[in-house]
């Protein structure tokens, strides 16, 4: 049925994968509805605990599909941009954390999602841009991901010379977390993914969640709101398991509650 | 009329210099009062594009005229930085981008119009600081643009220690982009000027303002307005022929609108 | 009185030293209470400048007392966070700086009080991490402070993978100040401190207290209240000192005023 998205369950990991490389993984309204849907169908799998996001083909994602952009009513822009966001909120959204594979170019809304997913793995060849400006179209959206990773100054300079940067640039800004070979990206992808998965799934949701509401906090009400979190983490049955089996030093069995 | 700074047009680059060199380019009273005005004055040429503000002699500015703050009443002394922050304030307003080309130490209130302007491009004798706490007087207004330019740790020890950073340690922590040798520095600076003023005007007014307008946000609330924003861009004349060209794989033609 | 903590003063300087270290100086109830009334003690002193906060033994410390978090009901382990939450407010609250010397591996709310501390300073054989998620307890209260240091993809790889980071990395990503060889931690730690505390402790209270109370403002809130704070110092007897002295080619002569 899906003709954009790939979807597949291996072990603990979801991936879903964008699949219009001849098209350069435009982010369509098609593509971005059906990610959405998609993801979040992952996201309901109770024996899923970590998923990645990559694509096939030589870039990750090119950005919006300017070819639905032209001779449109105000409308039919605003309805791009409803469908962009609520994809990109739904990534952060659900319980696991999200990793981005990227092999290639990811520009615009494609830099965007990668700026959004909680984890980032590049390969080398990758780079990141904001190109918008370039074509008349700022990259208006992107940015509220984009400088909320990588602080003002550089997202200025993408946002406002458009001229990518390479990937160890970007996991120098903190836009990424690290960058591997070409032909090791799969694979570390796959271990990073593994290594988190063997956590509890309700510690991972509790966590996730955590994060996104603290984070635009001021400093004091976020101490309010994660005393509260960590307190009722504490009591949980992972919890109590966790901490016990690390005072007796054995491996802990989770329940994911 | 203008004897502290000197304002100038190259085609679609304006370039406002600091013009105190034996002072050292004081931010006194007179001096910022004049720059905003000339600021201002720039901002409002049509066929300006991009603002780049640069300074004489070997110091890009040693912060404000501590012999105006000596002896002086609180009103006085509020004065100052009422004028202060209405000039970094005017910095962030203005529709076109503002590019600091730094030649050389840039401290205290100084280092503020650094950190306020859009991208900051150095020369490798430049350093920054904020030595206010050597004299009695904390960079407290200096720190609310250093501090949202390198984050927490970093502008507590420029700010603590008033022992400055040199430019390669400032391009390290965000504060400015990019670094230069002192000879390549003007080159380099209208090359970068001159690259991001091949944009439409309106594009790139449009997005400044974006910027400073969801940078504060909570991310929620960044979306709704910059979804908004980037549709509204998007029907435009230079959007729709930006696109229009790239598409079509032909340069595109601006109209400003 | 105290077995947890030791409080000394030499000259300006206070040294508050975690002194459990066989348990690898867990922050328990006891300790933590015991932290933060030592704190706030040494800061009533009049003539302590700065505090520093280091630690006996291999470890800085391994963060919560687990053996206090088993088998307790919600409202004892709300209890533990309460008193947490109060002893990191407390390093930021108190008017001198307070500077992290951290000789060892600094682990969950290890990591966040180093975090919380304005300034630190690490040896090299130091690791910091947030490793909760291994034991089903996500490191939410140490999040809080990691993630307003660190930034977001950075500080959500430390809190979804739980591997530790070296102190070159965290100098890099900006959670500590400065990297020394382990040897060296003690004297250059002192070197920093009494370099900070040669300026006048009024203007050093000032600071940090302006410091905290703009940081999580937006922008434009954050220049009102700073030009205040910045025209009421400037009136100080240690400013209008400190101003005159710098023009005058002369030492300042500090009143603490």
């Amino acid at each position: 049925m899906s003709s954009y998205v790939i979807s597949e369950q291996y072990g603990a990991i979801g991936y879903l994968t964008l699949d219009r490389p001849k098209q350069r993984n435009p982010l369509s309204v098609a593509m971005m509805t059906e990610f959405a849907a998609a993801l979040r169908a992952l996201a309901q799998q109770p024996d899923v605990s970590v998923i990645v996001v990559r694509a096939q083909g030589p870039v990750f994602s090119a950005g919006h599909d300017l070819r639905e952009m032209v001779d449109r009513t105000l409308d039919e822009e605003r309805e791009v941009f409803r469908v962009c966001t609520d994809m990109m909120e739904a990534v952060q959204a659900i319980r696991q954390p999200v990793i981005a594979s990227v092999q290639g170019p990811a520009v615009a809304a494609g830099c965007q999602l990668v700026a959004t997913c909680d984890l980032a793995i590049a390969s080398s060849n990758a780079v990141f841009g904001t190109p918008g400006v370039k074509i008349g179209l700022f990259c208006s959206t992107p940015m509220v991901a984009v400088s909320r990773a990588i602080g003002r100054k550089r997202a200025l300079q993408l946002l406002l010379t458009g001229v990518p940067i390479d990937a160890a640039t970007a996991a120098d800004w903190g836009l990424i977390n690290e960058v591997v070979a070409p032909e090791a990206l799969a694979a570390r992808t796959t271990e990073v993914a593994e290594s988190i998965a063997a956590a509890s799934s309700s510690t991972l949701a509790i966590g996730k969640q955590a994060f996104y509401r603290q984070i635009d906090l001021p400093q004091a009400a976020a101490y309010v709101e994660m005393s509260e979190v960590m307190a009722t983490n504490a009591v949980t049955c992972d919890a109590q398991e966790g901490m016990s089996a690390f005072v007796q030093k054995r491996e802990p069995v989770w329940q994911g509650r």
